[in-house]
């Protein structure tokens, strides 16, 4: 499935675009490029990306601008685009369309009827018939990848660990829905399942649910469990943490995270383990079959 | 499935005992099992049902006060018991146990440690072994039951039924995993799944997101739909629907909500479909079998 990352990046493929919404990790991703030598050209999204941002060379987008992408992307050299970050749903009014995203506009339509995939994989086909490379931040940043095992020194307890199996047939059998894949499950019973609102949005119901006294299980008991859709394509829909993921699930009463390793991006793992410790909760890569039971 | 309804009721089996939560839901009961005829007494769990019980003759109990249920119950004559109304997952600090409860505590521990479903099995249990017998609203309130086809004027379009199949489909998938069985899908995309924030919280994260411009799907696109999990004891957990869930739905922006006839409970039907008129949304029950398609 990866690549080898180009050993001379800079020169091999030109530097790498990046199409990024928001949070942290579109930087984290960046970052860890250049550190394997590779320059990189942002594509901020207006409206989802933050102006940290412009610490690296950016051209602005609107969502909607392929034809831009396209001519800047070419200018500069690039060969190799990755998408990264969150664009949380847009509205039309959001959209800015120039020639080049009307003319891709009836694959587009056809892929806004579908979910998330569809979608992605509508705009991916574009690319790549304008002669781009997607490719998934994995590949181009793999020391991004959540390992196998903690992070941290906490680990999960077999009642953590049941919960985990749990939660992993349970995001099995909503896989096919094209449905965000996270849930929280706390003594076997599923407290929440993340759909169009996030894995942050989600945490803070368990908060909330917890605070009412609606939820049965202890504080400290119970797992967010993150997995990638069964057959996603990778190169546009990782799962991700970072220290805000780590700090919502401590919020929540859980005991900890666990997510699939070698599949789940992680914006600062250095920060991730460090939070986990000053919190005390578990984050864990599963191996990527079987885990956790 | 369904008993036939006594017909002289009140000598039949004696009053009906209705152990009830929160909501409206167990008045309706209450009164559509009067207008039947049968005398009822009602077991309102404190902290979870409302004073407007009190128009009934009713004992108020903790909640692990079996033994008090029983010794009431048997006092006035009841042999068949109802569980209705919500009860949120209480917390430990809720529970007042009596000695009927913690003899039967070994078989209900254990359910603890399961989902709903077992958890209720377990208490239905210990109801059945001092001679009681367990019966479902729709045995003893027929008339309460959602009947197939719209309530009101307003059908679901083409579009509604696509997502009405897609949410179906959904809710097949998760049912195993007894978790709370609504889903909100728009456009076929998933917008939420209910797990244990309830219906009316998982709508008012729908009209949060759209409010923030996170969900795609115009105004007025996009279903509410529930279903009995698979396999469910209709006993003591059939999906239900009143007035504020058609109010939730047209605060979210959606065009109606569909539910399995003959399998949801609708606590007040003509309000239900007055409000469902006035908001301009559909109210629509499904055939039990291969609805929506």
């Amino acid at each position: 499935m990866r690549r080898p990352p180009p050993s001379d990046g800079a020169s091999a493929d030109g530097p790498l675009a990046i199409v990024c919404g928001g949070g942290s990790l579109p930087l984290a991703v960046a970052d860890a490029v250049r550190r394997r030598g590779r320059d990189v050209l942002l594509f901020p999204v207006r409206g989802f990306a933050g102006p940290e941002v412009e610490r690296f060379p950016c051209h602005w987008v609107a969502l909607g601008q392929l034809g831009r992408i396209f001519r800047r992307a070419r200018a500069a050299g690039c060969r190799d685009v990755v998408f990264i970050g969150a664009l949380v749903r847009p509205s039309l009014a959001q959209l800015r369309f120039d020639w080049m995203t009307i003319r891709a506009l009836p694959r587009l339509v056809r892929a806004f009827r579908g979910g998330d995939d569809h979608l992605l994989a509508g705009v991916a086909r574009v690319f790549e018939d304008e002669g781009f490379r997607l490719v998934g931040a994995h590949e181009v940043a793999p020391d991004l990848l959540l390992p196998e095992g903690v992070l941290g020194r906490r680990h999960p307890a077999e009642r953590d660990r049941g919960d985990i199996a749990h939660a992993l047939a349970l995001l099995a059998a909503t896989g096919p829905f094209d449905v965000g894949q996270a849930a929280v499950v706390a003594d076997r019973h599923v407290l929440a399942i993340e759909a169009a609102e996030g894995t942050d949005r989600m945490l803070e119901r368990i908060t909330a649910l917890r605070q009412e006294g609606r939820i049965r299980a202890g504080a400290g008991i119970g797992v967010l469990v993150k997995a990638p859709k069964p057959g996603q394509d990778r190169r546009f829909d990782l799962p991700s943490i970072g220290p805000p993921t780590v700090t919502g699930v401590a919020r929540a009463g859980l005991a900890g995270l666990a997510a699939v390793a070698g599949a789940t991006v992680v914006a600062e793992p250095e920060e991730v383990a460090r939070r986990a410790e000053a919190e005390g909760v578990f984050v864990v890569g599963l191996p990527a079959r079987g885990a956790g039971a």
